[in-house]
Formats: structure tokens, sequence, C-alpha cells
């Protein structure tokens, strides 16, 4: 349930928000989000979020939120709860029929502030092989767009809520990452992860585990990843800005026991 | 501009029309659409248009809409105008913070009614082929989903107002569709249209073309294209619901003059 909400710049009713008929993010979900961690009141990884977001401005040409303003947003969220979640939507704005976007589009900023318990990023999660397959496109991979038919049709495959996560193919067979995570594996003593050059969306947590690895000398690799390149893993782990780093202890009828890398990078990023 | 909204049975400012943030169409392009040409106070293909969002519905896991409010809808937005477009736009619902659907979801319908000129169907339009690629997917293969941003893109790629179509390739190269139309192309004397198993939507005006062309005795192909067979065909022509039957006499630096089968087509299916 959400506890604030704020539509460029105009505080609302969280219960009763709304949004023009005519935002491109309703017709075409013509826009990009960040859903981020909000942590003692300050919003983990706000850089991060801000910069991929700026990336994803640029892919799909929609301006960027004035940088002030939005600022002005973010500090406010984060005075509204200790712990919990806030959600950015940047849409390219309202628009008059049809696909092609108008120049003069203002672009609509609704930030969102959530409720939401710190997750226990330590305890092994169970995840399952999804049947949904993800499509390969450039021009829309790494970027946080707001076309997620995929995940919805994903996450809409099991109910069981032991089942924390379930990892997806692209329509090639490769491993791309999980429906709200990014997948890693440890093979052969290297920390792999699948390149997100065709699809999948660049985490801002799995940067920041990438760059902890680098940093403690763990060999990394972002790499072309097969189901049984997972499934022969030594260890696994899933990341989100949200949860954090999330060890999988079972996949399917596969187990793990331990995750000392996992354990030892949530030590470094100071997640555990 | 829009002459008349109705969001689930109530009417509703056209220029100020709102739906809830917590929409999932807003959130993450979770819904199905439909674009019907009004004509003479009737929407054309109607039923054609229902099935097309029934599959669609059934694909996504969305509940149908309440046939009868749905009907009452249309019959009424009807005869609002008697040359228009009628958009009707079916989300899944509200629902909370995250991609798994609520099985509680209850769709919500906004249905809008355009006024437009009927297009003037048999000029030979001035095509391009677009550089935006489209993702290959057979589980939103088909069906007119709400996530749009390769044809948003695809449409950015040009400005001037004498190109009226852009046709599509998708990652592996093959020619899937226009911006906003399906496309088909007269090879040795076969009418060949793209097969849509990977991608494109499953265009109304294109299933009563092929229904046409068998009729009259064309031979018909749904097959995999390449932008070579495209311009080395004998006849080109790009269909939609709203614009009917449009042949294409130019696409890049290649000219066509005359469209025989074209023109028996829209004959037959009385659009010009």
């Amino acid at each position: 349930v959400s506890l604030w909400i704020r539509i460029d710049g105009v505080q609302s009713d969280p219960q009763r928000a709304t949004v023009a008929v005519r935002d491109r993010a309703f017709q075409y979900g013509d826009g990009l989000f960040e859903t981020m961690r909000l942590e003692g009141g300050a919003i983990r990884y706000r850089q991060d979020h801000l910069e991929r977001l700026a990336r994803g401005c640029d892919r799909l040409g929609i301006a960027l939120p004035n940088a002030a303003a939005l600022a002005r947003d973010l500090d406010d969220a984060a005075t509204e709860c200790r712990d919990g979640v806030v959600k950015l939507i940047v849409s390219r704005g309202d628009g008059e029929r049809g696909y092609r976007p108008e120049r003069s589009a203002v672009p609509r900023r609704v930030v969102t502030v959530y409720d939401a318990a710190a997750a226990p990023t330590g305890v092994p999660i169970v995840a399952r092989w999804c049947a949904t397959r993800l499509a390969r496109n450039p021009c829309l991979a790494g970027i946080k767009h707001l076309n997620r038919l995929e995940q919805v049709l994903a996450q809409a495959e099991w109910q069981d809520p032991r089942i924390a996560e379930g990892l997806m193919l692209d329509v090639e067979g490769e491993v791309i990452c999980g429906t709200c995570s990014n997948v890693f594996a440890v093979v052969g003593g290297t920390l792999c992860t699948p390149d997100l050059r065709f699809a999948g969306v660049a985490g801002v947590m799995r940067r920041r585990v990438l760059a902890a690895a680098d940093e403690r000398g763990v060999a990394v690799a972002e790499i072309s990843m097969r189901p049984a390149d997972i499934e022969s893993a030594s260890e696994l782990f899933v990341t989100n800005a949200l949860t954090g780093i999330r060890p999988i202890g079972q996949l399917g009828d596969r187990y793990w026991t331990g995750a000392p890398i996992a354990t030892q990078l949530a030590h470094d990023l100071g997640l555990w």
C-alpha cells in the first residue's frame, strides 16, 4: 500500500491518484521507471538510479525530467518513512492518438512511496525456471522501460509463496535474469552474470556487485549463459536494488548450501 | 482530438479524463487495445475487433470485459460521429506494486471517440524502411497489447509528412509489418504477407484481405519474408483497420505504378 504520491510536483491522495488517459505510459508503456530502496530515511544508490534513468531517457528520446524538481521530490519522499520503497515513473507525457511521439511532449514524473520492511537478504531462497521467454531487442535491452508484459506473464506462472523468484531465458535459450532481479553464478571460481546486450535490465545492484567483486579481486565475466551453466554453478544468487543480494538455495531439484562469495560481497557492500 | 470518452461505463470529459496511477496499463503496459473505424455511424469490422481482443485477453490472462457493458459503450460511441475512430483500451485493472497480476484484478475499459476524415485509400503512398527492429516473442506475437515502445521508436525515426508508413524488420532481418499496418507483396502472382508467429499484430484488415483474396482465387501465402522479397514484388500494399488498403508507390528508391490486386480487393471489400 502506498503512503505518499506526488505527480509532477503536486501532492496527491495515494489511494486516489490519477494520471491523464492521454499519458503515453497508459497508451503505449512509453516511459521508464526506477524502484529504489528507502533505508534509514535515505534513498540507497540514488545516483545510480538517476544515471540509469538518464540512459533510458536518452535511448527512448524522452526529455530528462527537471533535475532540481526531481531532486526535491526524492528528498521529500525520503522523509516519508524510514524503511520502504520509492518508485519513480517517468512517462513521455501526454500525447494525441498515434505512436509518433510529439517533440513538444513534456515528461511526467510520478513518485510513490511504499512502506516495506527490509528483506532478510542473507536467507537462501527457492527459485524456479519460468516458461515465459524474453524477447531479444538491443534497442530496449538494459534500460528499465515500462513495457513489462514479459515479466507480468512470468510472475503469473506461479503462486506458491515459498518460491521467491523465477529465472528467465530469452527466446534463444540463454539465461538472462530473474523476473525482477539479475542473476549471478560462480562457475570455476569466476563470478559470471549474463550479458545484457539483447535483453534484461542492467540492475543498479548488479553494477554494485560487479564493482565490489572486481575490487576484491574476484574474477568477473559478463557472458552468454545457458541453464546448464547455472545448474552446475558452485554458488548462485540474485540481486535487486530493493532486496540486495539473495543466495539461491534451491532451483527446481538442484540445491546449494552456503554462498561464500555472496556473503563476502554483501558484507563489502554493507547489505547484511 | 477526442470527442467523447467513457471509462468503465462512466462518461468523462475528453480533455480531462484520468485513470488511476495504480492501473497496470500505466505501470507496465499490462493491457490490450483496439482501434476501430467509425463509418456512417457504425463500427466497421466490430466483431473481428472483439474477437482479437478476446484472443489477447486469453493470452495475457486478463478477464474479458463484461460483454453487455462493452457492447453498450461501443453502441453509444458509434452514435457520436459519422466518420471517426473508436479506440478501446482494456487494462488488467488496478494493482499493488509488483509484476504479479492479482487474480482479483477487475479489467478496466476505456472507450474514446476521435473525429477523423476517411482516408483516401486508393492513393499510393510513400514508405520507408525503419532502423528500429521488432523483437521476436511468440507469447506476445499477433495480439494488440500495450507494450508498444518499438512502434513508438520506429515512428520517431522520421518527421517528413510525405512518408506515410515505415516498414519494420525483426531482429533476425525478416520483414514483419509497418509501424501501424500489415504489409502485402505480390511475388510471382502470389499474394504474400509475413507470417506473424514471432512478431507483429494480426490485423483485422489483414484477415479480411486474406479472406477476400482466397474467395477471389488469388493464391495467398503467409511466409517468412526478406527485404529483397518486398523490393522485388510486382505490387506492394499495406493494410490497417482505419485506412483500409493503401498501395505503396515508393519505398526508398524503388517505385511501383498500378496496384491491380489491391484495387480488386479494395473493391471486393467495399473500401474504395
